[in-house]
Order: C-alpha cells, then structure tokens, then sequence
C-alpha cells in the first residue's frame, strides 16, 4: 500500500480521516499476476456509497482511503492466464473485485453475494492487500471481474452503469419487475432512480417518478422519459395513486416511511429498496398481507449480470445524465452531492485531470 | 338479522360488547336463493380472529356478533342453479362468503383479495345483510363459496384447515417455499404454525420450529415431526443457527423484532408474515440487501386454492391438533386462547352441544 510496498507505482486521491477531505496520494498495485489485468483509468464516478465512505459514515472505513467503483479505463498489461481482455480493449470495474469463487454462490455467478467478496475499495483482498479505488491513475484486477465495455457506450455517461446501473437493473429482473406494459414507481430521482426510469421505458414499463421535488417534475418527463411525477408529500395526489403501481424501486437512504409506498401499490406489488438507510423502516403488516405484497432487498450484481446490464445498455442506448468533473473539483463535488445537487452523476475525467504534482 | 327479519331461523352464540362474552343469540338467515346451499353446520374452529373480532381489537366490529369461519358441515337445501353440492354432502365454508365475481382480482381465483370481499362475519352482504359465522346451527352460503369436503378427512380436526391451513398453504404456494430438501423455519407455534409445520414436512422439507417456548420442543419434534427447534430466546443457538433457513412463515401475532429472523435466512430467503400485527415492525434494510431477501405477506386463499389445500390435507393425512369443545365452554376457551393455552385449535362440537334453551 505505500508508497514502495508493492511493484507497480499508483496514484489517487485519498481521504485522510473523517473530515472526508480528499487531496493528491501516492501509493502502489501489486504486481499484474497471471490472471491479473492493469488498466490505465480513463474515468470514475463519484458514487454516493464513495461519499460514505471517506466519512466514515457506515463505520469500517481503513484511512487512507482511495474511493471509486464506477471505472472506465483501457487494458495496459496482461497476465499469462489472460484470454479474455488483451492490451488495448476499453474495459469496466465496478463494486467488486474479489470472491472465493468456489462456493456455491459463486457458482451462482452471485460473487457480489460470496462471504469472501472483495470490494473495489476500502476492503482487504485475499492476499492480504488493502483495496484501492478508481480515483486513481491505474488499477491492478483478477480479470474475471473485469468487463467488457461496449464500444458504442460512451466511456464517461457509461462509467456509473458499473454500480447505478447494475443496482438497479439487477433486482428488475430477479424480482421480475420487466413484464411489459405493467407500471413501476422510482422513489427518489437521483444517480440510481434516474437510470432506473431508463431501464423502466426500456423493459416497455410505464414509469411514475416518486419524489419529494416538484422542481424535477418537468426534466423527469421530457428528458428522462418518465410517464408521470408523483410528488410524495402532495396527500390528494398520493391518495389518487394508490393501488396504481406493479412494482416500486425505492432509492432513498434516508430513513423514511414504507407505508405510503406500500398503499401505491396493486395486489401482488413489489418494493424493491436499494437505497440502504442505516437504520431499520417501519413496515406496516396489515397491508403487506392484505395486498400481498412484498419488500425485497438487492446489492449490486454478479460479474456475469453485470456484462449482460452493459449490453443491454449498449443496444438500449442507456447511458448516465453526468455532470464531467476534473480531480482537482472532487471535494466540492462531494459537498454538492451531500446536497443532492447533480444530475444525476458526476464522473471525474482521471486521465486528463489526474496530475502528478 | 333480527330473529323475524329473515325467513330462515338460526340460533348461535353471539358477544354484544367490548367484554367478548358470549351469549345464546336467536337470529335469522336469508332465504335459499338460487345459487345458495344452506348447510346445517356441524362443527366450527375457533380462530385468534374469532377472539380478535369478538373484542372489537381491530376497531371494526359490529354487534351482536356471532363469530366461527372454520366450519364443517352437512347441505341441506340448494338452490335450483346449484350443481355443484346435493342434500346430504359434506362442505367446509371458510373466511369468505363473497366477492364481485367479475373484476380482475376475482377472475384469478384470488377472490379472497377482491375490494368487494365479503367476510364470513362482521361483514356487511351485496344485498345489505350482515354476515354472522359458524358459532350456530346453520349457514346460507353462495356455493361459489362452498368447498367440498373430502370424505377422509375428519370433520372436526379438518375444520381448521379452512381459516389455519390455507393461511398458511398459501404462501408457501406464491411464494414458492415448497422445493424438497429447503429448510423452513415455523415462527410461533400455534393454530396456524403447528399446521405450517406439518405442510412443511408434506412438501419435503427441513422443518425447524421457533419458539419462545422450550416446553413445547419435545411434541413439536416428536409429535408434529418437525425436524428440529430453536429457542428465539437463547443468542447461542440463534447465532448459531444464522444463514441456514431457505425460508421462514412468521404467524406471531404480537409486535416483534424482524431483524433476528432475517438472520436466520440464506442468500434470496424468503420471510413471509401471516400474524398480523396491528403495529408496524421494524425492517433493517442491510440485511435485507445485503442478502438479497424479502419479507412478503399473504391473507387466507382464494376458493379454487382452498378446495386444492383440502384435497391436498386429505392425501398427505394433515389435519390440525384440536381440543373439541362444547357451545357452552366457548368462554373459557376463548380465555385459554388468549394465553396460548391450548394444542392447537379448539373446535367445537356444534351440532351436538347448541341446545335452544
């Protein structure tokens, strides 16, 4: 991890302590192994969970910390073992880049789910090496975690599909919320809810964006696609919505109520939250049991799903609505999004911005 | 309702207040109209709802009220559309005497979730009448309500099966807890958790019972065939037990902690609550995620699924556990209920212990 510990020389920006500061770093990657890719890091978005984490806010964060999960970059070298990627080819890293592998969820291809998953950042790999994110010049990677980047997603919109986008697309279709012409609520219209809407018009759903801004109502509808805006704490509004929705995909980590949400959907309904407030919701049973319905959790997605929601992008034309940042602009970017002030993403440009001092 | 108001004379025991007592009633029923069976009732479960209803604990009770939704009888008189049911043969009427037949919800045989529901009692008819329950000598049922009930099945233990059994079939049906080999995991064991145990065992799985109560170990294992039993009390053995269970029915009734029990799950297990709590619990949203997990809900059946739950009891020989009681012990009954005082439902002996005084 310092700066001479290990072969390959790196550089990022880190945080430093709770204060979430994050300034100019040097560290080091371990040496490209055989099953191993090095990839130059072309662009990271900046995701709520790297927020969190230079904060401390969940509580396991390993000081120094390089964030970033959503990375875009190209293959500089490659392992003996190395059939899949070769120097040269425009490849993804998301949420994870380690898993045992063998069991029986890694079988699954669940490694997002594996006891042993290693995140991208601020975890320890089983070598024992602490993990460093995106927000860096390079990044060294057992290449079954890496994937595929189509060549006609753009490298910078389609860098936050690597954890936005496979959070939300991953629970549609293991909770089986694509059926066509049915009707699907997105709670909270920020980095995931706003991919979410375009996976929802692209499975042929109507979409209604739920939300407590009435500011976002117009963008919603014309440029994100959305069918119908829905604000939560318009009560007339909510009570004419209710028993409309199929499906609800709910994207806030704030702790707030599941019994209005719950009351918007139809007989057999499904909630889906991925936004993971810290503390428990209340959940109203009567009507969870009187309707039938459901509250299911999702995180993130496998390898092999992840590749296929990066497809599906690529033929669908899915993309982030991104706000391009240098470096040097991440600390007032962070404060920006503890304010929910960016649509929807800001992905930092790492190669043109990231300059060694 | 009134004893004159209607031309067929009925006498059953009725609560006329909070206090729940109950009390000799001289009513009356409709006439036998076309698609109706009139059923000379020859025993009746007594449900938690019963004790529930009888108290106004939800708030929605209508006096005098004659309780009783689990009840087996014999036909007496059907309507000249009837062809379903002759004089003479054995029928069930569960939870429900009503629906509008014609919507969506009612059209996929879930008519037990049709807005315009009609409860078995203290519910209030498409044509204007009060419904009144099983605790009395006779019902007048549309037949599309009435189930036929099989002939090996005994009358007095199957009769919970009405309201008990397919409350918990049910679920284990949607929500698809019935793959051989899983491993479920009975929260409470009462009327509705002794039965879910022995579906258990019928659809070929692992049973574990979860209960405060250590006295009930040795008869659930040795008696009810569960394959074992956790003390939700005891940290060693929950900690041990954590991330074994497929699956999870929770029927306890009371206001309880969520978060141990989605412990116990695996990776995409499934908790489905059938107690009805009348306050929220509380959902911890990691644990959902992070094991990709849900918590469902699920009310009694539809008719079609409550005829194939009876049919199914009669092949695997389920029937619930009952202390068969007399009409006038129905207070003291419904006393022990409240403490939980009894293996598992107490029925009673309508037919032979309703005396008009």
């Amino acid at each position: 991890m310092a700066e001479d510990e290990y072969p390959q020389k790196a550089f990022g920006w880190a945080a430093r302590d709770t204060s979430g500061f994050l300034s100019p770093f040097k560290f080091s990657r371990r040496e490209n192994n055989d099953d191993d890719v090095t990839v130059k890091v072309l662009y990271c978005g900046v995701c709520h969970s790297d927020l969190h984490t230079v904060k401390n806010e969940w509580g396991f964060t390993m000081y120094p910390i390089v964030p970033g999960h959503e990375i875009v970059g190209v293959v500089t070298k490659t392992g003996k073992n190395v059939e899949k990627f070769k120097i040269g080819d425009r490849v993804g890293v998301g949420v994870i880049v380690g898993s045992c592998k063998t069991c029986e969820i890694c079988q699954q291809d669940l490694e997002n789910y594996c006891p042993k998953m290693v995140f991208t950042y601020n975890s320890i790999s089983a070598e024992g090496v602490k993990t460093q994110g995106g927000y860096s010049d390079v990044m060294v990677v057992d290449q079954h975690y890496v994937l595929r980047f189509p060549d006609t997603l753009p490298a910078d919109a389609g860098a936050p599909l690597l954890c936005a986008g496979i959070t939300v697309y991953s629970p549609m279709k293991y909770y089986g919320m694509t059926e066509p012409g049915k009707h699907l609520g997105v709670v909270g219209l920020g980095g995931l809810g706003h991919i979410a809407v375009k996976f929802g018009k692209a499975f042929g759903l109507k979409v209604t964006v739920i939300s407590t801004s009435l500011k976002k109502e117009a963008e919603a509808i014309n440029k994100l696609g959305a069918d119908s805006f829905l604000i939560s704490t318009d009560p007339t509004a909510m009570k004419a919505a209710m028993g409309t929705m199929d499906y609800i995909i709910d994207t806030v980590s704030a702790v707030h109520s599941l019994a209005p949400l719950l009351g918007l959907l139809k007989l057999n309904g499904k909630l889906v939250t991925v936004g993971l407030p810290n503390k428990p919701l209340e959940l109203p049973i009567f009507p969870l049991c009187l309707g039938r319905k459901l509250v299911g959790g999702s995180d993130i997605g496998g390898v092999k799903e992840t590749q296929e929601m990066l497809d599906f992008c690529a033929k669908h034309n899915i993309t982030s609505d991104i706000e391009l940042i240098h470096m040097d602009y991440i600390n007032t970017a962070m404060e920006r999004l503890a304010k929910s002030d960016v649509r929807y993403r800001f992905v930092i440009d790492v190669a043109n911005s990231l300059l060694q001092q």
